[in-house]
């Protein structure tokens, strides 16, 4: 019984890594990036993508994809933005998949497109699991929810190329050891850029922005 | 290959919800309650628990199940309260199943029994299919995820006799609408009994501690 459990789960991750492969592809031959955000509900993967479209939207052209279980306030707060936005409801499902992105693609105009932003669904252990053919894989940690998360949910950081602390404002209201969490990570992914922010009142976001920047030269 | 997944899907929660059943069962021949709690990650599930665990250990015999993706950092802290606690690794997985429960009722000692608090994986999407057998389903929600949640992952919130809005102490720092939570919320499962409570600085648990002690009449 629980062979043939990993035996699916095998053949749908696979499946998944040829169609991600695929889609970096599709992304590569257009110069197209894509960076897709990983976190718990909560943590401001919106409000992060939002400020990030206000600062490099001069510069490059931004399109959205939202991953969202239901409802699409996310989806209409980034069309306020009139940049172009797609949204992917995966219908009770608790993740993306590269297949969804690769629908999704065809809802954008990939020639007039520099970056994708993706939001994935807020979940910090399925997302894991499903390479969707991003170029940067990216975890925002928000400090209410506590420095011991990456203990708990390790998948996720251990294959992310950048951690965003999120609101970094409010540290002084909750018991979150920056010292500890360094350790922690440095042990599961010493690689990974981490970054203090808050993306409500600006602090930090300036390396973050350059960060962007760069996975785009 | 739609109709397929989703049958799959119906065999396995059928399957589940008769092993739940079952669960029970076994537990009212014994006259346990168990009180299932979900959440995103960092709400402050294990909080809450050690904070009944405080109050009520005196007039009940408890025991804990604690679901976690990796480590044992929560079921250290239980275990150092001297109170029975089995801990799942649901290796990998995103969610806890009805047999995983049924595994741990034998790691318990349920003929002493008489509250089982389960603290289940931090997800606030996949644990909201699987009954485990619990006669309370209970949603912790905390100030800094904000109040759109029950928008964003309806089924978690549908299908709870009771919702906890935890780290009411850091309202004043935090855009949460009490109102607007309560309308969406109410339009969602107006049977939910809510409580707003910092189990931290202890404010409004007593409400929480009556209703548990409720379900044990």
């Amino acid at each position: 019984m629980t062979t043939r459990k990993i035996t699916v789960k095998e053949n749908i991750l696979s499946a998944n890594a040829e169609t991600a492969d695929n889609n970096r592809t599709c992304l590569d031959n257009r110069q197209v990036r894509m960076i897709n955000l990983m976190s718990a509900p909560g943590s401001g993967k919106t409000e992060l993508i939002l400020r990030t479209i206000d600062q490099l939207r001069t510069k490059y052209r931004i399109a959205v994809i939202e991953g969202s279980i239901a409802s699409s306030i996310d989806a209409d707060k980034i069309t306020q933005k009139n940049v172009p936005a797609v949204q992917i409801n995966p219908s009770g499902g608790c993740h993306l998949d590269a297949r969804m992105i690769q629908q999704a693609f065809g809802a954008l105009d990939l020639e007039r497109t520099d970056l994708i932003l993706l939001e994935n669904v807020g979940n910090l252990v399925c997302t894991a699991d499903f390479d969707l053919g991003a170029h940067k894989d990216v975890v925002i940690l928000s400090i209410p929810e506590g420095d011991d998360k990456p203990l708990k949910y390790p998948l996720v950081f251990v294959e992310a190329d950048a951690i965003v602390i999120n609101k970094m404002d409010v540290l002084p209201y909750f018991n979150f050891d920056l010292d500890a969490f360094a350790e922690v990570l440095g042990g599961l992914n010493p690689s990974a850029r981490v970054f203090r922010v808050s993306a409500k009142t600006g602090e930090g976001m300036n390396d973050w922005f350059s960060w962007v920047e760069e996975t785009l030269a």
